[in-house]
């Protein structure tokens, strides 16, 4: 009896060496054809070059609506259509600007207007300044001090943690939350330093929040060196006096779509695996890095899981969700949409984070998809993909997690990510085509195996 | 019996984990402190921007010399001496050029010398262009073929390796061997293939050979866009000319120095942990990831060793090697040195794989050594450390493999290293401060645990 099972034991690792094998073949199938292909790169080049910044509710966006279609299709998509959603129509104004009035000195100071915030009218505003590292400091100075003041917080990124997310969401309350809490006390308007570690002279722009009981008042970012600098002479000049403008206005909510792109499943069409990203980008620079790599990224994951010759069995849909920037209206109204339908998603993989060396995936889900994605590790090691970690996920994809949808995130090196993101930085020149192809092929390569085995 | 056994064994459990978490704390004191400094960032700029290039023998080499003694003192180092060697002394001229004339039209293509290639004399070379993809068509060709003409070697560096180094090394034979190959079957000059693997109009120079034997011609590598673009068109033009020039020479052997700093140990001051990286670079572009980086870490090493404050057993030696580019002369004398003072050398780490993220550590040692690094590395993980490959470990410390030193380097990214390598894409621009930082304190980091546990 115990040689029969010796035997039958020995089959069963066989059989499981060799389609390790085959796996290993499949995906080197799909690495190599990656870094020899540039469509994606020369993709990314004309969304950044030729679209740019493209927030949602604007021009820029509705041209790369277009643009994303027709190169669903190059890629050979079998189905390409889009998904109409409502989105936030915020737009900057021109010649925003920063100047500190101290002594009989006038200096210009790199800033811009957060997203969502309303202008401070032509003439701008002018007040003196106060600076501040964190909410509590401002309850402690209490209104008597703040009314009047433009608050400036200063706190910066903490660059102890090796994973610069976290150093970055350490600091984020000040942007998101800034102006709310300065007008709360009285305080005119609020200039936050950017969220980056970079020490350079570019303002890094994104979201902020206003509540609706709580009087809006302009909300500004200004670049690391400039806040530097700002709080350098406010040690010497505490009465130095800043003059805000801006001219961003928000209009009334306008349309505007998801793209959406499929290659039908040979056995289990019903069942979908995405893969998505975002294809708005800030207006301040050319949204490559965020999230232009993402969005031809997944369009390369179609062509790539095209090109390899391997049936699919059930249905990849790649989604290029309009207004995460904002609102992440495309992605809600995605969710709901595969809600309403019943839609039956068996992974979602998201892109949200540069186009660096990818390190592996975070998984936000139940403990059996962790033991698969465990077996399937030693498939991705020799590309470099190491990182296997349980947490969040991206926030496109988090609202199909009430579906208990499996939800996966490319993680990729974040040591520089944050020198680019929402800055005039963030550029086409900026990107590697090898780490860019990495990223796409890490994810056709899950895909697949997703595909072939389930979760 | 068992009972005292089970006491013991959680007491030896109990020791052991008190030991790491101390490590652990030490440890992340150095990439704290790391991480929030930036002098060793201020060093590269000054290397690169007022110093430059520093090819050895050049009179920016000595300059480097001149300022890295000052700069080990100002790391507080207890001793900083230098090393006498004798060096190559080859010069580029001015204006290189390579002209392409075929039909009725002239180009420029992108081209420099090779370092140690003659040069053309200042009329240059015309001839026509043969191509070939490696020495075995040059074989095939024969002498008829060839002779009178220059030779195009133009096999691409593979894009298929994730490991570019790999891909480097498939494609090197070119450029080092190119023109003794191509001489031998009576080709009047050589050009190669720049070795990299990005698409752009930079020469990537580097070494080249001569035998003795065997006539010397001009070698000259050529920007990969040039290249295919010289392809191209001689496939409708096979008998156009490339007009060559180069003044560069090679004058007598001349005098430098290898760097030397030293932190001294308190109980065995006789054994020595050394750290090198090579002072020399290229003289077309910075050498900041090549090996600026390098040079400033170990810098930056005997500044965080001693910020620590932790008191190191055995001495700590900084090595900044002159010559690494041509002929490694001063690792040479280096190594030399040491077997005639019969010094004892504990391990020697080398840093010359440019200022990219930090993925862990070759090691070129006996196996007991591996036992102890394989214990070490959880230390690591949560700074992204993962790699502990058993392998070759650099030039510059090879030397002293025959000591039997136990031999690391320090592995990082490698996907963009050959974008700059050599080139005149090389500057201080393209290196970013956290990952330089990483890279320090991951030396740092291994470094202390060699001076307190051995190896």
């Amino acid at each position: 009896m115990k040689k029969y099972l010796l035997i039958l034991l020995l089959l069963l690792l066989k059989s499981t060496v060799l389609a390790q094998l085959s796996d290993s073949a499949v995906i080197a199938g799909i690495f190599n054809n990656a870094l020899t292909h540039f469509t994606s790169y020369d993709n990314l080049k004309y969304l950044c070059k030729n679209i740019g910044g493209r927030i949602c509710g604007s021009e820029t966006s509705v041209k790369a609506v277009q643009w994303s279609q027709q190169a669903f299709a190059d890629a050979t998509a079998d189905t390409v259509y889009l998904q109409e959603t409502s989105v936030r129509s915020w737009k900057r104004g021109i010649n925003e600007s920063a100047t500190l009035i101290y002594g009989n000195k006038k200096i210009k100071l790199q800033v811009c207007a957060l997203g969502g915030s309303i202008g401070t009218g032509k003439k701008g505003i002018r007040a003196k300044v106060i600076e501040v590292q964190n909410f509590e400091a401002l309850k402690v100075l209490g209104t008597d001090k703040i009314k009047g003041k433009i608050v400036f917080f200063n706190r910066p990124t903490n660059p102890l943690h090796y994973n610069t997310y976290a150093a970055y969401g350490g600091a984020a309350d000040q942007r998101v939350q800034g102006a709310i809490q300065a007008s709360y006390y009285g305080g005119v308007a609020s200039v936050s330093r950017s969220l980056t570690l970079a020490s350079h002279d570019y303002a890094h722009t994104g979201i902020m929040r206003y509540y609706d009981s709580i009087a809006k008042i302009p909300a500004f970012a200004i670049s690391t060196y400039g806040a530097d600098q700002l709080s350098s002479i406010l040690k010497n000049y505490p009465e130095a006096e800043l003059q805000l403008i801006s001219t961003c206005v928000e209009k009334p909510d306008t349309i505007s779509w998801n793209v959406i792109a499929e290659i039908e499943g040979s056995e289990h069409p019903e069942r979908i695996i995405a893969v998505g990203a975002h294809l708005d980008a800030w207006d301040n620079g050319e949204g490559a890095h965020d999230d232009g790599v993402g969005v031809v990224q997944v369009i390369e994951v179609i062509r790539l899981l095209k090109a390899i010759g391997y049936q699919l069995k059930n249905t990849i849909r790649a989604v290029q969700f309009m207004d995460e920037e904002m609102s992440q209206r495309g992605a809600r109204t995605y969710a709901e949409t595969a809600g309403k339908l019943k839609e039956i998603h068996i992974a979602a993989i998201e892109t949200d984070r540069g186009g660096f060396t990818p390190f592996g995936f975070s998984f936000d889900a139940c403990d059996s998809v962790s033991v698969s994605i465990h077996k399937w590790k030693p498939l991705f090691e020799q590309y470099g993909l190491w990182q296997w970690r349980k947490g969040y996920s991206g926030v496109d994809i988090s609202f199909l997690k009430e579906q208990n949808v499996p939800l996966f995130a490319l993680i990729t090196d974040s040591q520089r990510y944050f020198d680019y993101q929402h800055a005039p930085t963030d550029v086409f020149e900026n990107v590697n085509h090898r780490e860019l192809q990495l990223g796409a092929a890490s994810m056709a390569a899950l895909i697949y195996l997703i595909d072939k085995y389930g979760l």
